[in-house]
């Protein structure tokens, strides 16, 4: 039987552990921040005969640069957005380790505000760039004085700043943003995978693209389009940002299935985005629920919410699961996370950790 | 207008152009080497239910271990594996990447035999690996000896071996194979993309995955099962190297409709394999019409055809596009690359290189 120690990895990967939230199966699964309402019957019909033309030119590549991919997102996103100003991956974790290896790398650094998502450093790790982590204000915010003032003395290459904010949800002003990107020189990317959660009429860093050439605002279709299982991200940024990410981009990496998939559902945007209004209503009643309970629910932008005022985070969880409840226990002390579920697994969570409460 | 030169991109990038054969739309498109054959449409009606069965459920992540795809592949390659030595990604491009990221990257070296496949350098490039181009004999053959020595001298972390070899199509025996492993502690992978195209009997470098861990043989559903628009490619090795490649691997990396349409194209390996003696017999056709004509074609076990004698490989590319053919002038001189395809386009190449020629 060999073993991994034997083998001649990398010195740097020795002793490490793959990513790994649990994937069990309950009947709440509420612990990864998926959208858990399944697509509308009829834009998953749409998706499928879109599938069914695709199968049949599976045989030859797909087009190297999924133009009529970029021309929908870019119809979506609005803000004056053409499809040059477009990129799409596997997942906004390649879009970002596309980033990375374009602009981080040996030699490079970049900066986060820590607790934020976990793959951050793990996508640093494995493009050989320098992880900074650099701290948030009170409740997990971060204005304009905090962030420059520490982009300015560890002068990374590229800042990432995740808005709102996972894990904590917390929303990010665009006056922050601002303060990022005039503190450097290097690239700012701004991680807007949960933004269609947020509020009617908040702003997206996307209305500062024009003139900041430097500026990248990544998206997701895994949580506001349903859409995890398809494994879409993408971002908008100048035109030659997409240049820098086709010299790093390995050819022919968005599935010609991926892209027939992806332009089917951004077709029927405004049925999903309805879900998107479900979902933060039951985000909310989550709040509410939590604070009635006497936890502390952090400000939320996201599908999610992260509450405090946790004895044993450990208990909780276990608690929880075997009521057919499975939250995430992110390490933070006395703190958990849950994702908006449907209405009725938004019952379900409030009224076991309802049952759970009172029984301590 | 923002220019890639003013973005602060990293150093060893700047100048590059990214990797691009051309997209061109074209009656007869014999240059990427693809399967030319669309899916059978019994076994297309199966991939798009497996499809439409995924979709249902693309609102949550896909199966992180894709466990039963990596059943499937154990399946489909015999040899006495289990989904334990499989791996998969987005396409052989990254499953390469990935290996070279567990067992490459700065400071280490990978070594390969000229001329091969163009990735190779590009994969090393993008990884930080060093690129260490060795030579191979008289009409693109790899002793035991030139290979044993060239690893003996270098010392590379990783070699990896194209067998049978793209561009040439030249095979590879397990002799030399064997001596490349005796001649390392490194890794050594045995890319075998186009193996399914050998003749009948041809011994694969999965034979001798037992008892040497450090060797890695990787496939791709591009060609032998017309997938290349759905980019699979996988491994086989021991599974800890498995293991190694899930430090690396970006999380959920296959999608749940990659997984889905792989899985059910699998059960179909008969059928499909019937395809590729077909591919075969063009292939063979191919090299007898091109030596009748006077060019020089190499011994090939691969669905293409590398030939020699050519005058002005350029004026030959154009003159053939002229007629709606399109091959591939890969940079070797007075040599091109066409790829077999249906009896039709290998009889209207055929027809088309006969009057080019004598025109000429």
């Amino acid at each position: 039987m060999s073993s991994l120690d034997a083998l001649p990895i990398r010195d740097d990967l020795r002793g490490k552990s793959p990513y790994g939230a649990p994937q069990k199966v309950v009947p709440v699964a509420l612990n990864v921040n998926e959208n858990t309402h399944p697509i509308p019957e009829d834009v998953a019909h749409d998706i499928v005969t879109a599938l069914a033309r695709a199968v049949l030119g599976v045989n030859r590549y797909p087009d190297r640069e999924f133009t009529e991919l970029r021309i929908s997102l870019a119809g979506y996103l609005g803000h004056g957005l053409s499809a040059d100003h477009i990129w799409a991956a596997n997942g906004s974790n390649e879009v970002l380790q596309q980033v990375l290896q374009a602009f981080g790398g040996p030699g490079r650094s970049v900066l986060g505000f820590s607790p934020t998502y976990s793959m951050y450093p793990l996508l640093a790790a494995g493009t050989g760039t320098r992880w900074i982590s650099a701290e948030r204000d009170a409740d997990y915010e971060i204005s304009p004085e905090t962030a420059s003032a520490a982009v300015r003395r560890e002068n990374p290459d590229v800042v990432i700043l995740c808005s709102p904010n996972n894990p904590t949800g917390t929303p990010l002003g665009l006056d922050t943003i601002e303060a990022v990107y005039n503190a450097t020189d290097g690239i700012v990317v701004v991680d807007e995978a949960y933004f269609e959660f947020a509020p009617e009429g908040t702003p997206s860093a996307l209305s500062l693209l024009e003139g900041r050439d430097r500026l990248l605002v990544s998206r997701t279709m895994s949580k506001a389009f349903a859409f995890a299982g398809a494994r879409v991200g993408y971002l908008a940024a100048a035109p030659a940002v997409t240049d820098a990410l086709r010299l790093v981009r390995l050819p022919y990496h968005l599935s010609a299935l991926t892209q027939a998939a992806a332009i089917a559902a951004l077709a029927h945007s405004g049925e999903m985005l309805a879900m998107v209004d479900d979902i933060k209503h039951q985000r909310d009643r989550i709040s509410t629920g939590l604070a009635d309970l006497g936890f502390r629910p952090y400000r939320s932008h996201s599908n999610f919410v992260l509450f405090g005022g946790v004895d044993d985070p450990a208990a909780l969880f276990d608690a929880l699961l075997e009521r057919g409840v499975l939250i995430r226990d992110i390490g933070l002390p006395n703190q958990m996370r849950v994702s908006a579920g449907t209405e009725a697994e938004t019952t379900a969570f409030l009224d076991a950790i309802a049952a759970v409460s009172s029984n301590s």
